[in-house]
């Protein structure tokens, strides 16, 4: 008597398509490891002429994923259509609601309605696999729910967009314009056509807000993130990071304070012998930080159809396993509300560009403003420039009070000799 | 009406006084994340009066592991003495044929019992659950027994003994010899009294051998690992190594090859750059290669109270919720057999260093036994020395079988003008 579980899957992109390779390529080792015949049974889509690679033939074609939803037959829906809300949010709703397991590599939908929807999955005696929602091919959630659940996590942080860990890295190995490497992965396909959601940070904030529900047990929430991109990043500020022994990062940091949970996502300079500062190119990183286990470090591809199944594939094998569990860790009527500290209490060092005239008793206006705000300097450089011509000052700080830096920048914008709004960027000495 | 798990915990050295900490000053995380009251209710050990910090009176002691195993009121037996075999087997033996599930940091006894101890598991409706079996706190036997359970394995390789990652990292900062930085290791508790299993490759090769079973579905087969330990490493080997770009590991690694698997623990020169070269200190490092997800590389501390209790819990944490599956991902009785592929068929490339007299024809003596061996020279380093002095001869080599090179090594070792034996050295472009 052989066990079976019977797969729908609403999407069928790379992702989609990459799934139903997996399924069948290693359909042996499948069944080896989950004890079941995993077995798709029905698939749904745009378009079902598009040929796609693979054959369909075998499932049964919906056109409409939440028909789908409840009328497959099917123990599982797997939903990669992505979205915040629309067609993905109103069919994972109705298989959740049909008491059916939803599968989904949708970061965007649980950012923002991720505990409601594990309140409904919870209610109807299912759960809701989102390994591949966070860090690709990582098994970061899984880590995180179940292989360090033992630890009280003190922080999580890491490069959770691979877009913009790749641009980053090609400004610093061709000391490039920004415009121009993102121009190049668009056309390499490394970035989407509407880049938007990846350089604005917004996607490594959806999955940040996953992270920290599982790190804290608290409700998930978006709206908490503290998010900021890379667009303003300058192949000079590369530079002089560099110089300082730093390298740019976009980073995604979620850490209990004094004041409550820190979620934030922004450009940060991080050291260049620090793991995160070593991973290069379109990789993700996750350092998990607990009370037991001390530093836990996760590198892999964070997203491409491989990566994506491979975790996709994951969940469905719990499944098949009979392990279901809550969502985020903890049941969702536990978790608790999200706490958000402002940043105005972010606790930190910062790099700070100033493109000033170069006139007597500027650098002497500047060091008292800071002093003053009680902002104490670490490094500075000042290079020459032809007379006349704006010349930038760099200045690394102590830690600080954000929200005392934040005065003081304000104080230096209004610096006569300012010829540009001072540029600000974090530093973590991770 | 809340579950309840009840834990005996036999061996109450720093792991088992750290696991007691963890469960006692992180109940309400550990409550609320498996549902269940997590409550130790026997202990065992050798000395009951020993002062070890915790408190045990609550608990019910036992002078014996095995009457324990059997007779406690528990739900699960942790097994944290050690040894191959005698005490620790004897008593897991006990709880498992009396249907307890049983958690472990014993990778020595699962390295010879694995196979068995989980058909008798398996047997009597229980499992083994051995995360802290495997590089501590990295929760490695999770993510390649759930986690990448989709990817059909490659290879897995890393860095499994911190102790051997500390000795060579000091060796390469410090320019020291291996005795000496040891003799520090010892001193300073990095390094047991006994150091043979650690610097012997032994360890290592526990662990690997656990790993192994895991990838690729096959018996736990400890024999089958080929075992070289660090002991015969030099300072001025760290030296050449770093000259070419390379770091000297202790690598262990597990891949399919046309021949089989293949096991091995070896010192081995490794890239600097690559997430294995920079590695340091007393860290660990898995890199897991899989058809779907690519590489994912997990680093962490390997050894320590904190980190194996944090891996002790996850596995009690999985108990409490119910997720018991297969000890090693496949039930037991369909484990393959190991398959071992002999070292001789290697495929790779090797790092030759020779004690020469320096005198005429000697080189050309040298280079034609490699090249009627067929191995194929990479790069050469020669330095001269004072006249009539031993001058030492640095050879990097191209890929090759590794019986030719075997081969060709003992011819060298004949050659008149040698002053000791060759040196080789395994080479990975990780």
């Amino acid at each position: 008597m052989s066990k079976e579980l019977k797969i729908a899957i609403a999407g069928l992109g790379t992702v989609g398509t990459g799934l139903i390779k997996l399924i069948n390529d290693n359909a042996d080792l499948l069944k080896a490891r989950s004890g079941a015949d995993i077995r798709i049974t029905a698939v749904c889509a745009r378009d079902k002429n598009k040929d796609r690679g693979v054959d369909l033939s075998g499932y049964e074609w919906f056109d409409d994923a939440s028909e789908m939803a409840v009328k497959a037959d099917a123990d599982v829906f797997v939903e990669l259509i992505g979205g915040t809300q629309g067609i993905a949010l109103e069919a994972t709703r109705a298989a959740l609601a049909a008491g059916r397991d939803v599968v989904t590599a949708n970061k965007a939908m649980l950012a923002f309605h991720g505990t409601a929807l594990a309140r409904l999955a919870e209610d109807n005696g299912c759960t809701i696999g989102f390994e591949a929602a966070v860090a690709g091919g990582i098994p970061i959630v899984k880590a995180m729910r179940e292989g360090l659940a033992g630890n009280r996590i003190e922080r999580v942080y890491g490069i959770l967009n691979g877009t913009c860990n790749y641009i980053l890295s090609t400004m610093e190995e061709t000391g490039r314009s920004f415009e121009d490497v993102l121009a190049e992965a668009q056309a390499e396909g490394y970035a989407e056509a509407d880049p938007a959601f990846d350089i604005g940070g917004i996607d490594a904030a959806h999955k940040l807000s996953l992270l920290a529900s599982l790190a804290f047990g608290t409700e998930v929430d978006f709206g908490a993130v503290s998010v900021e991109g890379i667009e303003r990043i300058e192949a000079g500020d590369i530079a002089y990071a560099r110089e300082f022994g730093y390298r740019i990062k976009l980073v995604g940091a979620a850490q209990q304070t004094t004041h409550g949970i820190e979620q934030r996502v922004h450009p940060c300079l991080v050291p260049q012998s620090s793991v995160i500062g070593s991973v290069g190119g379109v990789f993700n990183a996750v350092i998990v930080e607990g009370d037991a286990v001390g530093q836990a470090n996760f590198v892999g591809r964070g997203a491409g159809d491989g990566p994506t199944a491979s975790a996709v594939a994951a969940d469905i094998i719990d499944l098949a396993k009979g392990l279901r569990q809550p969502v985020f860790s903890v049941p969702a009527n536990s978790l608790k509300p999200s706490n958000p500290s402002p940043m105005s209490d972010h606790e930190g060092a910062y790099y700070l560009r100033l493109q000033v005239l170069d006139q007597p008793g500027v650098m002497a206006g500047i060091t008292v403003i800071l002093g003053e705000a009680e902002v104490s300097i670490d490094s500075i450089i000042q290079r020459s420039r032809a007379p006349g011509e704006p010349v930038p000052i760099v200045i690394l700080t102590h830690e600080t009070r954000e929200g005392v830096m934040m005065d003081a920048v304000a104080q230096l914008g209004k610096h006569p000799a300012m010829q540009e709004p001072p540029r600000l960027i974090r530093i973590e000495n991770f």
